[in-house]
């Protein structure tokens, strides 16, 4: 079988199962494990606290396409990426490493700009660039490796979500499908939408406060939207064997988005991918006393039920069932 | 100027730099921090102990050939390189996050076979994989961060060598750097030889016992053998501004190197690189008491001396000054 066909979150359970095959409850690293291979990082226990660990890159002509991005704006969403896997978590960022592969013709001018970009987020968060390593590569790819910690053993994972729990996105969805399609399709709108979506795509935010909040406030689950709302869903339900109802209604839908997408904003919304916010589910408890402490718009948009373990049904006004098609980010799959 | 200009250490030092731009003596990260970019792994303090981390890469048809390495090997060379970081500070590594880059029609028991060589090898050494992350490219790329720690602020770093310490290496060197020549150029060596340097070159053990030894008998400086014996002193050399001195005849040469590869055994051993060993420096005091109590053959060839920062000096039997050419490998420069 070749690895387009099992795909990228395949062979990601087959480096789980391969890994946790070693297991030697012996070792300290095992000992102090949390979280290993599938949550948004890995988690192992220092002492009383909790080290936090993730690993993502951008490989030119798969994430990133340099006609459209610079190489600041790049180099922003390198560390982003990565710091928004430890928001994910509920995590303080800390250190980053980064491994960079070029083609020798790259302008060092160039490089700067990139590890500028780099150096901007991370200043933002208080993270530290520590680690560097280069090596020469026909086409560009920029590996990063993000640190963090938390305060306790208490954190965020995709495999806590109950039967019951309210489901809530922060922030808008589809801005960054939406801005990678007006940067491809050289879309002429208007001055302030174009830089939102720009934006949206190329230097994303990560929610590294809201995450932790959301810990503070007793929320179990989170995961970030990288793949698109359906398919981190689809992780969720997933991880905490158990399925979820969207009501397609409820998505907050900025409008800039409903103006300049008017066929294709809700798809984009649903499945447009590297919103890079906060997808989590709380108690009804808990999740209405959120709303007035979270420092961005927060939407309740469903709930987490008892049925097929990982699946997410979309409902419309009536109630009814939407059809959808699994339609998130996939490597190796092409979009639907 | 092109990145193939400016070379693979000018654009880490780069990184360093516009890193160290963003210092901000508030934030805790670089309160904790001790080594930043530019030594074999980064370190910092968490509580009372150390916490180490580096990142490197293997990128196909600049480091490896898949008509000559299998994908098990592939996956043990692309851990064991890491390890051999950690092992250079005098560390214990514990957990791997891997980030794989694959062309989609690459078969799936291929990337089995990969995991499999990085789970053995992490294992041997106690190493956890914890995180995993895939993305899809047109050649094959792994990314490996490995974290490790020490039990006290106290490390191996390239930036504490002393003139007057002597210099020594562990085991043989050359041995990876014939292997590679082995088998680029299809040489039918006896079978032996050919499993000794198939495994220098494709499966190294690194020394991490030998590394810990090290910091317990209160060495100071080291580094691993990865760019060559001499380009990796240089590096040594110029972190510690210090010089030093090669005696060539003090190198220990492996039997079959010299048998094998009569005309350039000797260029192999002082630059072939890949070889993992360790390069460490030591007060006259410190080394002879060093040579009982490590489990490797250590050799000394040479001392620290007080001169131009950087410098490496190859001297012969006579005492003359042998003339050579940087030759280590370096990114985006060709072998000279």
């Amino acid at each position: 079988m070749k690895v387009s066909e099992l795909g990228e979150f395949g062979l990601i359970e087959l480096l789980a199962e391969i890994a946790s095959s070693a297991i030697n409850s012996k070792d300290s690293s095992w000992q102090n494990l949390i979280v290993g291979v599938g949550d948004d990082a890995a988690a192992w226990q220092v002492d009383g606290a909790v080290q936090l660990a993730t690993t993502d890159s951008l490989v030119q002509d798969t994430h990133f396409d340099l006609n459209i991005v610079t190489w600041e704006e790049l180099g922003w969403k390198a560390i982003a990426v990565n710091l928004s896997d430890i928001a994910a978590m509920g995590g303080a960022p800390q250190y980053a490493l980064v491994s960079l592969a070029l083609p020798g013709e790259v302008e060092t001018d160039d490089v700067i700009s990139l590890y500028r970009g780099m150096v901007k987020v991370a200043a933002r968060f208080g993270v530290a660039v520590v680690g560097g390593n280069v090596a020469a590569s026909e086409k560009t790819m920029i590996n990063v490796t993000v640190l963090g910690n938390l305060e306790s053993t208490q954190m965020l994972t995709r495999s806590a979500a109950l039967p019951g729990d309210l489901i809530a996105v922060t922030g808008y969805l589809g801005l960054s499908a939406a801005g990678l399609s007006m940067l491809k399709q050289h879309l002429k709108l208007d001055v302030e939408t174009t830089l939102l979506l720009r934006q949206a795509h190329l230097t994303p935010t990560p929610r590294i406060d809201e995450g932790q909040i959301l810990l503070h406030r007793a929320v179990k689950c989170a995961i970030d939207v990288s793949d698109g709302l359906l398919a981190d869903l689809a992780h969720i339900c997933q991880a905490s064997k158990v399925s979820a109802r969207i009501n397609q209604k409820a998505l907050l839908i900025h409008p800039a988005l409903k103006k300049n997408f008017k066929t294709d904003y809700l798809q984009l919304a649903l499945s447009g991918g590297e919103d890079y916010e906060l997808l989590f589910t709380a108690s009804t408890l808990i999740m209405p006393r959120l709303k007035k402490t979270m420092p961005c718009p927060i939407t309740v948009i469903g709930e987490i039920t008892e049925g097929k373990q990982g699946q997410v049904d979309l409902v419309d006004e009536d109630g009814e069932i939407v059809p959808w098609q699994k339609a998130g980010w996939e490597h190796f799959k092409s979009r639907s």
